[in-house]
């Protein structure tokens, strides 16, 4: 595991731009990437976007959706690709040959075909104040899991409501990467911002393996890096 | 994760040696390995001993020990030591500068001197009855442990007694790389024969990631193969 | 660049085939080959196919011909693809979605095929006395040339003519990786048996680059392996 | 190959900057890396210094000096430090310990310290509108050539007289990582600026492999990156 200690949000997305520029440009064939939505990585996206649409050095450069949010209306596309078109893929202009969606239908084959295409290269993440990374919430997946649909009922319903206008529209279930697939890629960066999030990074870097703090598992990934800021550094230098 | 199931225990050991073999020979420059000791990788070790003995083709490898269990004798080497030098390094004719002794005194450094060294490019494991591999015996360490000290008191005290003629030289402690140490390689291959290793390898494979089951961590690491026989592999498929 | 000199063939079958296990194996994803046709490789595929055609875990790779010689004959598949079914393709009992065959047809888009596929991860190369490797003779390509097709006149026609039964049946040409393109996979290993390969070792061990010589350019490779037995190692020892 | 179109010297050096500090965090071990003086990396330095000097995630990044020009004042510490030191290692605060010095007294073992050391991970290299790198001048080395000694006699002399305030102080030698030594990387990446360039970039890419023409050979570089302007890359589009 790599800390990188940054001053703030803006020494943050620079760094975290330039790294995954750097990994992108590490392979000459096909690199796949899995990217978060959220809040933290918004200066990441600010950062690459316009140097990502003006060259042609990405266009090997894949993206596969690690979660979904859809709604009871069938034509919304869904939370998390709706927050990444509006972050990162339309800005950057990325050819929809090149974004993979997650999706309640195509979940079940996900892992599989991400073996196909050569496996995941690299996920950007992000933590909740809450421990969670990508869909896996505390209790909604366990850390054997892959690929997998959660129900939201009861807290977990809770939990994704404030995504939408009416309760109406809020699904009975999300789609995720498991806490196994997501291990299974070769490099993992996460970020994090703010004193709020110190705890979990605490968890995330020195606390114990336990399913109540979903990313205290990332510890055992052999390539991580975290980069925050110190407050969110705080509890662990 | 990969499974490759074999049919027997020569078999196991043919393919064991020879991939250790092509991965030895897959780096130009230093390739930083653990092997285990135990009856199982005995073939292994009879298959590589000779040929890596008469060739000067292996002389980069570096065998790092992950675990060792001293006795209450300062002048014993250690039961892991003792079986790894008859097992493979005494036949293999391993030069002394490419072994490094996992012991009671230096193991607080021990992750910091793998890093400094490159990092281990992979490790060669067991796999006990009861889940255990090195010296993560259930109880013993904890999934976020780094290479540590474990007290042999109670039940873990019965556990090692057997490796020693005399109750007296049952020491009060032995040394291992912990689950984190060992996620932080490169690749790992762990190997297994007969069916009495069936369950451990279920839990390996398929169970939840459980502490009662020190090796269902296993399963979350990106560059896991598994080499074991029908008996072994037969909740597996 | 690494040297392995072996004792004599049963060596050098061996180790290559256990060192091409390790590397099949060393990948968890698609892996990419080339391999070579020719008497020096005899006992390497005698001791791959058996393991390769009993086991599973060999699903992944993929094979891409380096050259090709076809016939006047239209029907004919090629002197390549003829040998290497018979050596190991056939034995091994590889499925033909994992065999890519180069031909006068698709020569001109292997390059991209290639890299689309994710590149070659490894070549087992062969050496001809007069230091060609693949199709690549003395005259017949640049050390600059990709994916080409070789006019096969004069003295080159006479280099292939002895593969045919009757002189009507020898192709005005033939297709080849050449130097560029070989270069740019990831891994090399080369064999060679018997003093009359000593002097074309020499050469691409010790000598300079030199059109004269093709092999002489492989020394140039990050990542190449060269496995000979003493005879024709004798030269650069 | 991969080559990178981009629009002027600042996205060049933001490029480049960024395509650095992403390799160097792609590993959580050492990485080794050879970077050139000269006036076209003046903006990657610095865009890197500040970056480099305010964060401790670099530390694990040693520095291999490619080349070195001595004068005939032993206390002259060099060409290639004394610039190097100026445009980064100075204004990144580069730990000495980080940094190993190229000189005429230890060539002729550094190729074996850096095999020791783990090999280069990555060279930055520049290119003359002779087409030469590093101490590469054409007529200077051959392609075979590892890390060696230059005679400074005639044109060659001359080529150096320039970096000199006085006659007496030129040297009759300088020392560089040949061709050889130079391919033995595991990444290139190779920078150019201005339409007095666009040749050499032809020769690069394009053009024959020739020895009159010493980048020429890099083309065959499994994994090679070329960032230059239009101007430079006008030629090979």
């Amino acid at each position: 595991m790599k800390l990188i200690t940054v001053k703030n949000e803006q020494e943050l997305s620079e760094l975290t731009g330039e790294l995954l520029i750097g990994w992108m440009l590490s392979k000459q064939t096909r690199f796949n990437l899995s990217i978060t939505a959220g809040t933290t990585p918004e200066g990441v996206y600010r950062y690459l976007a316009p140097k990502i649409e003006k060259s042609r050095a990405f266009r090997h450069v894949h993206y596969y959706n690690f979660d979904e949010i859809p709604s009871t209306d069938p034509a919304f596309i869904g939370i998390t690709m709706r927050d990444l078109n509006k972050l990162y893929f339309n800005p950057a202009k990325i050819d929809a040959s090149q974004i993979h969606h997650l999706t309640s239908e195509n979940y079940a084959e996900h892992d599989e075909r991400l073996k196909q295409d050569g496996g995941l290269d690299a996920i950007l993440l992000g933590i909740g104040q809450d421990s969670h990374y990508c869909g896996n919430l505390p209790g909604a997946t366990q850390f054997e899991d892959q690929t997998v649909k959660v129900q939201a009922t009861g807290a977990l319903r809770t939990r994704i409501s404030g995504h939408f206008d009416s309760p109406d529209l809020v699904p009975d279930h999300w789609v995720t990467m498991g806490p196994r697939s997501i291990m299974a890629a070769r490099k993992l960066v996460l970020i994090a911002l703010g004193s709020q999030k110190a705890e979990a990074i605490w968890h995330l870097v020195k606390g114990p393996v336990d399913s109540k703090y979903p990313a205290s598992i990332l510890k055992l990934h052999p390539d991580l890096t975290v980069i925050a800021d110190e407050q969110a550094m705080k509890e662990v230098q």
